[in-house]
């Protein structure tokens, strides 16, 4: 049986170059530079709660680190840094492969560096800890949205969720459109370079992880606000239009989790720049809504009439 | 049933003063002050690996922290935030409520902050990232090292192994001895303070966490060299001497995992400014043993006869 020194060795440990002291002591050392702030989160994935006990290594690999970004994303940070603790039933030398290639692919487009972690055996759990940078007082927090702002969110919604259902049979898609939305609920593409674009372009932000309607309302709640969104505006994938009748599109688009797309709120003044930006980063932006100074999210359909959802979002413990 | 939000809210949300931004967003916000480097480490504890499933909630929060707080003694670095990422088989508010205490109590002894975190259902698992900040160029690596340097340790050895044998039933212990050795286990305390006093003293430190054997080793490995230990100068407590014959006692002392000491080396020229700190600290800092050029760890008793043991130290995967 190989041992947990080398399986960190062999698996979890590459050159951090931009960390003064990396993977192999007891602590990592790097250094922040000057008039930034460092920007923490952490996300924690549970075997058959966050992923299916199938799901492709490599892909999982991604996806842990993938929603750590996003959060990096949702707060216009630069990722630097991760650590990566994970607690395995048993040490599959394959699986171990497959999974670390996947993540450090994605680390490698960002130019995330691993620099610590953990390794343990026990019921399968992978906790990373992702550590940003951001000039001092540019980051985008939940807090500063205003009446008046539009409401923005980036690519489509609801595709994760729509692979989430095809993969418990709940939903029969065409071969092309299942590769589709599993991967976007298998390899989500964190919006990084957007929440760089929107540092002092958007008032308020985060990501679209619980969906839409509970994530907006993250926002609302610390912005004391509410919003209004038209639903004929919610960007949906083809996919997702054509398997799917309206109904369950609006459940999946707007309280499935999952997207890890960027919703955020800007002034209107600033449309033209984040047209700009979408041109420039090769993403859809959508205008769905506005701010305004009544509590609660209102969704209407494109007769004036409101969407009634059944449930507003993925809480683990209800 | 409480939902996700109102459990972070009630038992992992507190002011933290020093963080631009705490928890509630989707990152924390933190400033590193100048001259400083961040310091980083994780560790990922499983119910029924590295602790028992009846153990009392608020010990179990102040291990978990604990052993966090360990990592940045060993670095010489002072602890300045955390974040928790949890997984919950069921949501008991008794144990939460419990839990929380723990860990705060002992945060609040450090000045540490939790900024951040994650809650989900799963099978019990507890991931703490810390950061800290140190000097930069004064954190206490593995690999400095030197030949005729002094190996040095805090307090005493092998009373977690001692107090885990009792829990098991493998050992018979005093009622007094029991409290201690279980307190010992289950309640560490992390030398922090010992860790900053040895910058610029130590040339290199590690938390004795999986074993005094196998730490050092880490020490050796990382500053190749080796190293000879005398038996006779390990610190044992009252507890150990008393309840187990020699052979245990070495067992528990050199290769017991969990005591979360400080293995450290310096410089004989030291030893009047590393009494001054034992002093100061009320600590007992016990010079062992020796560096040498030739590599590995060697062991003598009081006869000078070389001390074998079956196993080296904690593996989770052997």
């Amino acid at each position: 049986m190989i041992s947990e020194f080398a399986l960190i060795e062999r698996y979890f440990t590459r050159p951090a170059p931009t960390a003064d002291l990396g993977v192999g002591d007891d602590a990592a050392l790097v250094r922040i530079p000057e008039g930034h702030q460092l920007a923490v989160s952490t996300d924690m994935l549970v075997c058959g709660r966050h992923f299916l006990a199938d799901v492709a290594p490599a892909r999982l690999g991604h996806k842990c680190l993938a929603v750590n970004l996003s959060d990096m994303a949702a707060m216009g940070a630069a990722p630097r840094w991760f650590t990566l603790s994970v607690s395995l039933p048993e040490v599959n030398e394959t699986w171990l492969g497959e999974f670390s290639k996947g993540m450090f692919a994605l680390a490698d487009r960002f130019g995330t560096e691993l620099i610590g972690g953990d390794t343990t055996s026990g019921p399968l759990n992978i906790c990373v800890q992702i550590l940003g940078v951001v000039p001092t007082g540019q980051a985008l927090k939940r807090s500063g949205a205003q009446p008046g702002d539009d409401v923005w969110v980036s690519g489509t919604l609801g595709d994760a969720a729509l692979g989430l259902a095809a993969l418990k049979g709940e939903v029969q898609l065409s071969s092309d459109a299942l590769d589709f939305a599993r991967a976007r609920l298998e390899q989500p593409s964190p919006r990084v370079a957007l929440g760089i674009a929107l540092r002092g372009v958007a008032s308020a932000a985060i990501d679209v992880s619980d969906g839409l309607l509970a994530d907006i309302g993250h926002i609302l709640d610390r912005s004391n606000v509410g919003a209004s969104i038209e639903w004929e505006r919610v960007p949906l994938s083809n996919a997702l239009r054509s398997h799917c009748d309206t109904e369950r599109q609006q459940r999946y688009a707007l309280s499935g989790g999952d997207d890890y797309e960027l919703c955020f709120t800007a002034s209107p003044r600033h449309r033209e720049t984040i047209a700009t930006v979408a041109r420039a980063q090769v993403l859809t932006l959508a205008r769905i809504g506005v701010i305004e100074s009544t509590a609660g999210a209102r969704v209407r359909d494109g007769q004036g009439h409101p969407v009634q959802l059944a449930s507003h979002g993925f809480d683990h413990f209800v």
